[in-house]
């Protein structure tokens, strides 16, 4: 399996609308792009202090999986016009992990 | 469910052998924290630039599962002899997820 790990600090002005479209945004990509296995995501629970503010966890079978997911125009679109604008700090990880 | 999520940047003198022994130690974790449902790491694949080195995703049923496995000593001895002798960077996110 192939994981792609990713995290967000938002900036301070990110409103309660901005958080929620990313949200309603990423919901959209199981449905479009067929290589996600698994995609779960949320905003951090505020356990513990000094957390960043939001993470995606997403799976794959390979790195190809992956790579259609990254290069995916509705995802690029989601990034573009609903993460960007309110990210202050970004942080990912891919890795090989057994199924 | 109840997911951990967290990366680590190492310091640029963390040696194969240090980066290694965080990998063996976490490894035991699932064996003896009973409250892990899954438990997968890894370092960074390389794909994309600028990414930290190495990730850990922990789920659990609940946030009480989640702190059995944050409180527990053979986790706490990890972080200590292993992980923070070498991290330069943490970056965290715990969230409620659907199962």
């Amino acid at each position: 399996m192939f994981r792609h790990v990713v995290m967000f600090r938002w900036v301070p002005e990110a409103t309660e609308a901005q958080k929620v479209a990313v949200s309603n945004g990423l919901r959209s990509l199981p449905g479009i792009i067929p290589s996600i296995r698994a995609f779960r995501f949320g905003p951090d629970a505020e356990v513990n202090a000094g957390n960043f503010h939001f993470a995606v966890v997403a799976d794959f079978d390979d790195l190809a999986g992956y790579e259609a997911y990254r290069a995916d125009p509705t995802h690029q679109a989601i990034i573009a016009d609903y993460i960007a604008p309110i990210s202050a700090e970004r942080a990912a990880v891919q890795y090989e992990t057994q199924a």
